[in-house]
Parts: structure tokens; C-alpha cells; sequence
């Protein structure tokens, strides 16, 4: 029987407070409203970003009780009004960085930042009403991010949506709603890494060992994997990594480590923790005359900063960011799908649990732990 | 009657300490040793980097006394042994930045800078014996940056020299040796502004212009210019700047009025002053998520520092640097020439004062009072 039009009762994750353990409670899930579409959510993984939110109190205006969740993949249950380019049973991905298409940045090439990006992105309601879809026994339940995947049924506003290919398995390319892009575009879109040339990536967690397998694809030559844990390096194998590094295993700093390496620093390194200290270790581990630091790691307290002389820039050396891997989630993410339906890039191996919904707090630990690379949660009962 | 394999007496400004007046004085300038060539400079300008280096104590490790200079035009003289691709009569431009042409970064692509870029530039002497050419009665006077331009004859080592087409005229083309080739290429090589972007230049001294002038040239938009000194507006339209601001006569940040006049940040910003908080102004102007801002000014003070918080990278915004604006000076600074030639673009117009090398000191005042922006010294009887 359809609930098209339809309040859905279904269960979520609720998390009540910064740090707290989730909650698998039934909630209700409003029909969209125009320009908004409802998704059944098949799959959710777990992303640092939603620990990030979830752990701690300082990083934005998050509201509680609050559903997480951003790396998924579902399938269309309704659509609100106005909505042609998505149909009931579409196959699609939440994103988590918006593509309006009608922007002045959306236009451009150049970036992938919708101006519209951050409207409501922490605000915990919905775009057109500035209200929640949520609520439990007619109490709102607040969104995160536009997407709240951590729900059987979620509501995502028209450009935070992305349809692909209905072949492709839902169940791997939740990956590409999120860590997994990121990565791989940190390497192909924002520095553009090519054959022959050297990269160093610091922290091996998802995003780290995307750009692994982003930098492998584009035939870089060596690829140096900087991680405290050794439990990382087989699994950085996989991925490309060429040499393994365990700062802790040296006596000198590791950006010099690196530097007698490669002959005067990577042609790239790449920042994938979040960590300020972290950002100057690969700053200082690229080349001085061409170096690029790509930084993709996210640092929300705002006490941090990134110090150096300016004379560390009179060479050429380039210090810069990704979000989403310069990834137009829209228009680029269904190409991205079929690359991967045609082999171009390893997406399979970046699953390293599966665990039915109701364990979400498992998967919480797992990654907490530094066990899991991703967690898949199968929700519902598809 | 020839000089060849003999000592030469002859004419150059000497400076005895940090900030004293330049003193003309007859010195001694020894004949050039292997892979060494002597010039007879016929023209020499003033760059800040001289000023620089003159006038602070902090500046770096300069021996006194010292011949000064760098951005200089000349005719080789004579040749030391084992110089094979110049001969007496050549026209030739020093090069502060130095292509050895054997070092992996000279056979890369990617930078110009010279892995012994910085070997003995500061240490007042020549790489192949540590010990100066220059003499005063007996007693040493020292090299600057290998070149001491405010000299009737110097010394250059082979791979700082470069030879130019002998129809160019000196007279101009010696500003191709240093400022107007750095903010050209800042504009062409580092940045690679394009047909229709948006940039913007804090500082408009002949590296600033330069920059305008090269963005003018690639067909840049709109190319604002920042300056104090509202009688830089004149000169600035030449270089096609096509909006003047002038900070002081704003209630709010120039990096509002840019964000605001563009419609959120330049596509590149130029930093050509050697001012950190101007860096940071420039870098706030670029566009969040594709804006670059190019560091072209000099900070030699180790406890001045660039500083943000690393979101600020996160929409893809990159900080870099330039030195000599990315060209390889043997090898490209040639078809520079050529381009001039051709009027490719301006450069007459950066001669804003011609005086003959016996007024020096009034070529000092005219650039610290922000006078001129290219006075150039007749050097000899040429």
C-alpha cells in the first residue's frame, strides 16, 4: 500500500545530545513538500564528519534531538511538487554538498561550492518553511546536513539528491555519497595528479586511502602513506600505498623523512585527518618549487589555524582544500558510478563491516576504535 | 686597447653599512675564472629588493661593503675558461634567479627554481674559489645576489646570466632582468589568468603593474588595483587596471568592497608589497571556492607569519607564491625579449626617470618615496 502523500512512521537513529549513544525509535516522516523528495534509505555508512558532529560540542549549531547521517544510498518513495527530474523507484544518493544548478558558482567550472550550499545546512529544518519533516509523538526531530540518512525514510530538498545507475549495487556506492569522492577527487579534480609523480598521504582512514587509490589510478609512481596505526599498512596496499610510514618509528620529523625520500618533497601531499599539526607536516613534506597540499581534512574549532612564513610560498610551493573532491554531486557522481560499474576504481574494498541498522552504535565504536574503514548499515529490510 | 685576462679599474657604488648612502669609488674587479663571465653593465635599475636588503640589518647575511644590484643590462667583456655558449660582445641580462640547467629542478618543468638557486647568493662571494672579484685598494668588497649591478664591470657565474638579442635595447630590456619579468610571469606562469577573469593587485609598484599589465594582455575583465597612493591611478590605467581603491577612503575592509564589487572574491589575487597583513587581505579577496592568491612581495623577517584557519582552503581556495614570476631565466627570459619586440606588451612605460650612475643616492630616494617606479642609471659611457 503506498504512503505517497502520507505521514510515514518508520524507525530512525535519534541522537538526543552532543556525544550521546543513538537511539532506534520510531519516528514519523512527513510527505515532501515541493522541491523536496522522499527516500527510503537502503544503506547508510558511517563518515568521521557525522562523529565529528555528533562527538563534539563546539562543532556548529547542531540541534537535538537530531537524526545524523550523510553517506547513503535509497530509493525515491515520493516527490513533492514541482519535482520532474526524479521518479517514484529512482535509484539515488544524498549529498552532502548541494548543486543548485542556478548559481553563479554551479555555473562555473571552477567550483563545485554551490552558493546555496550551506542554507540550512546545520540549521536541523528544511529550506522552503524553516521547519522540521521529524518528529516523534508530535515532537520535532531535527535533519543534519539536509540528509539525515541515520532513518528508514528521510526528506532531501531538490539539488541534494543524485540519481544513478539502477544496475549499480546500492549497498558499495553509498560509499560515492561521500569519503570515497572526496578522496578519489582530492587526487583527480583538485590536484590533479599524474603519472610518474609522487604523492604522500597523511591518515589512511577512507578518504586517505581514496586518494590512494585516486593517485594509483593516475599512475603516480610513489605514493608514501603516513599513519600512527600499523595495523593500516596491509590495507594501504591495497590501495596503492608504495611505502609506509609510522612517524612514531622515527627520530626525526617525518616531513624530512619525506623530503630525503623523494629528492626535495612529493610532487603532492594530502591532508586527510584534521589535524592543524598534521596540515604543517604535509605542508613542509611537498616539493618546495611545485609542491600542492591539498587539505581535506575538516577543522571546525575555531582556535585552529594554519601558520607558516611566507617565504615557505616564494618557491611555487601551493597550499589549498577540497570539499567533496571538487565533485559536482549532480551532473559528475553518476559518471563517477559508472567507473566504477566498468572496474576504473576499486570501491569494494573500502567495506570492511556490514551490520544490520539496529547495530549503529557498533558501527559508532568500530570506526571510534580505528577498526573499520566503513561500516555499511543495511536498514530496512531491502 | 683590450682588458682580457687583466685586472679592470673602474667605477661601482659601494655601500660601507645597512642603510648608508651608496659612495662611487674606483674599484678593482679581478679577471673571470672558469665558468665565470665578466660584463660591462651599460644600464642597471633599481629594485626593492635592493632596498631590502640595504636598508635592514635583518634582511639576511649580506657582507659589507658591498656592490648592490640585480636588475641590470650589460655586454660581456670578457669570458672565464670553459664558457662555451658566450662570447666577448654578447648583450646579456643577469639573473637573480639562477638555471643551471643540470639540477633535477632546472630539467623539471614544473619550477625555476635552481636546487643551487641559493648557493652563495647571500654570502658575498663566488661559488668556485669563496672569494670575491671585487677589491678596493687590496681590501674586498662583496658580491650581492652573484650580480652587483651599481658596478661599471661585475662578475657573473655561468647560469646566472642570459643572453638577449643584440637589437633590443638595453636601456629598457634591463627591466626584464628582475621586476617587470616577475609580475608578468606572476601573471602569465603562476596564476595563468585567463581571457575574461577577475583579478586583483595590492601594491601597485612595477612588479603590481606588471602584473595588471600581463593580465591586461591575457585578457583579463576586471583588474583592480590597490594602492595608498592615489597618484599611482594614473600610471595604473596604462597597465589596464580598470578600478582604483584606495583602502584609506573605505569604512570597511577592502576585501569587503572586492567581495562585494565581484560578486563574492577575484578569481586572482596578487600580493606585490612584501606586507603580511596585506597577504592576508589579498587572500580574503580571492573566491572561496576557486580563488588563488599569488604571493609576490619579499618577507625576509622570520617572526612575521601567514595565518588561517584551514577552512578558509576548504572550498578549493589556494594560497602560492612566485619568484621571478615562474620563468627559467636562460632558457625563457629570450623569447620574453622577443615578445617585447613584437610589443607584446608594455614596458617603455615602467621608465618613469633616467639619470646617469653618478646620482644613485637620487635614484634610492626617488623608489623609498614612492616616486618613480623604474629609474635607470646609465652605467659607463654607453
Amino acid at each position: 500500500m503506498s504512503n505517497i502523500g502520507k505521514v510515514i512512521t518508520c524507525k530512525a537513529a535519534i541522537t538526543y545530545g552532543p556525544g550521546e549513544p543513538l537511539v532506534i525509535e520510531e519516528i514519523q516522516v512527513e510527505p515532501p513538500q515541493a522541491f523536496e523528495i522522499r527516500v527510503k534509505i537502503t544503506h547508510t555508512s558511517l563518515c568521521h564528519t557525522d562523529i565529528h558532529y555528533w562527538d563534539s560540542k563546539d562543532a556548529g549549531p547542531i540541534l537535538f534531538p537530531c537524526i545524523f547521517g550523510h553517506e547513503a544510498a535509497g530509493i525515491v518513495e515520493s516527490i513533492g511538487e514541482l519535482i520532474i527530474d526524479f521518479q517514484v523507484g529512482d535509484h539515488v544518493l544524498p549529498l552532502l554538498v548541494r548543486e543548485c544548478m542556478e548559481c553563479e558558482n554551479c555555473k562555473s567550472r571552477k567550483t563545485n561550492i554551490c552558493q546555496n550550499f550551506s542554507t540550512n545546512i546545520c540549521l536541523g529544518v528544511m529550506s522552503c518553511d524553516q521547519r522540521t519533516r521529524f518528529s516523534k509523538d508530535g515532537k520535532p526531530i531535527f535533519h543534519f546536513f539536509g540528509t539525515s540518512t541515520f532513518s528508514e525514510y528521510t526528506i532531501i530538498e531538490h539539488g541534494r539528491l543524485v540519481k544513478v545507475d539502477p544496475l549499480a549495487p546500492l549497498d558499495k556506492i553509498c560509499l560515492l555519497s561521500c569519503g570515497v569522492s572526496t578522496g578519489l577527487g582530492a587526487a583527480w579534480n583538485t590536484a590533479k595528479v599524474e603519472a610518474g609523480s609522487t604523492v604522500a598521504i597523511f591518515g589512511l582512514g577512507t578518504v586517505g586511502l581514496a586518494v590512494a587509490e585516486g593517485a594509483r589510478v593516475a599512475g603516480a609512481s610513489k605514493i608514501i602513506g603516513v599513519d600512527l596505526n600499523n595495523e593500516k599498512s596491509g590495507k594501504a596496499k591495497t590501495f596503492g600505498i608504495t611505502d609506509f610510514l609510522n612517524p612514531s618509528e622515527y627520530d626525526k620529523p617525518i616531513s624530512q623523512v619525506i623530503m630525503e625520500m623523494t629528492g626535495g618533497g612529493v610532487d603532492y601531499s594530502f591532508e586527510c585527518v584534521g589535524n592543524t599539526n598534521l596540515m604543517h607536516t604535509a605542508f613542509d613534506s611537498c616539493h618546495k618549487g611545485y609542491g600542492v597540499c591539498v587539505l581535506c581534512g575538516l577543522v571546525t574549532d575555531p582556535a585552529k589555524v594554519f601558520s607558516t612564513h611566507p617565504l615557505s610560498f616564494l618557491g611555487g610551493r601551493s597550499l589549498t582544500g577540497t570539499l567533496f573532491g571538487h565533485f559536482k554531486g549532480v551532473t559528475e557522481i553518476p559518471s563517477l558510478v559508472e567507473k566504477y560499474m566498468h572496474k576504473g576504481f576499486q570501491l569494494d574494498e573500502f567495506v570492511t563491516h556490514e551490520l544490520p541498522f539496529s547495530k549503529i552504535n557498533e558501527a559508532f565504536h568500530l570506526m571510534l576504535d580505528g577498526k573499520s574503514l566503513r561500516c555499511v548499515l543495511h536498514v530496512g529490510n531491502t
